[in-house]
């Protein structure tokens, strides 16, 4: 299993965008091809301390070949095309192998 | 559900690290009370990018009392001064509640 992980930074206007997380980007997501399911993971640092991390959202997929294709799809690009409207700043990505 | 999520930067020495890691560690914090499962995920960049992180591990728990509940165990203790030994300036930890 493989899943795209993508970190969030604290935005300024933390309402703003989990509006525009939860109910535009979120909905679009979900609707790319080949995704297993998703985790949508709220972040806080232990003893109370900053987290490095507001937010991470786990998108998997059955290999990574299935989620390069769903990134590539339509429905991944509209995706793509939403976030990096209001989240291009605050959003980092990478690609996890799941090792057990 | 909550995770408890230990992100790893790349070690000086990866496979000794990952004997450490695999061989000492994981078993120990598998020993956790309350853990309901674990994932260990190696990372890469989008696009051939250097990824943020080397590594990152998710331990699951019915709820944050339950988290916190293991990480004060003996065995949770045990299995931080384990990692301590080895990993002390690659990791950094935080707490995920899972939102969906």
């Amino acid at each position: 299993m493989t899943k795209l992980i993508a970190y969030y930074k604290a935005p300024e206007n933390k309402d703003e965008f989990e509006k525009k997380y939860f109910k535009e980007h979120l909905p679009l997501a979900k609707k790319m091809p080949g995704l297993v399911k998703c985790e949508i993971v709220r972040l806080k640092g232990l003893g109370g301390a900053e987290p490095r991390f507001f937010m991470q959202a786990e998108m998997y997929f059955e290999n990574e070949d299935a989620l390069n294709k769903a990134m590539g799809s339509e429905e991944g690009r509209a995706a793509a095309k939403n976030l990096m409207s209001f989240a291009k700043e605050y959003v980092s990505m990478c690609i996890g192998e799941i090792e057990e």
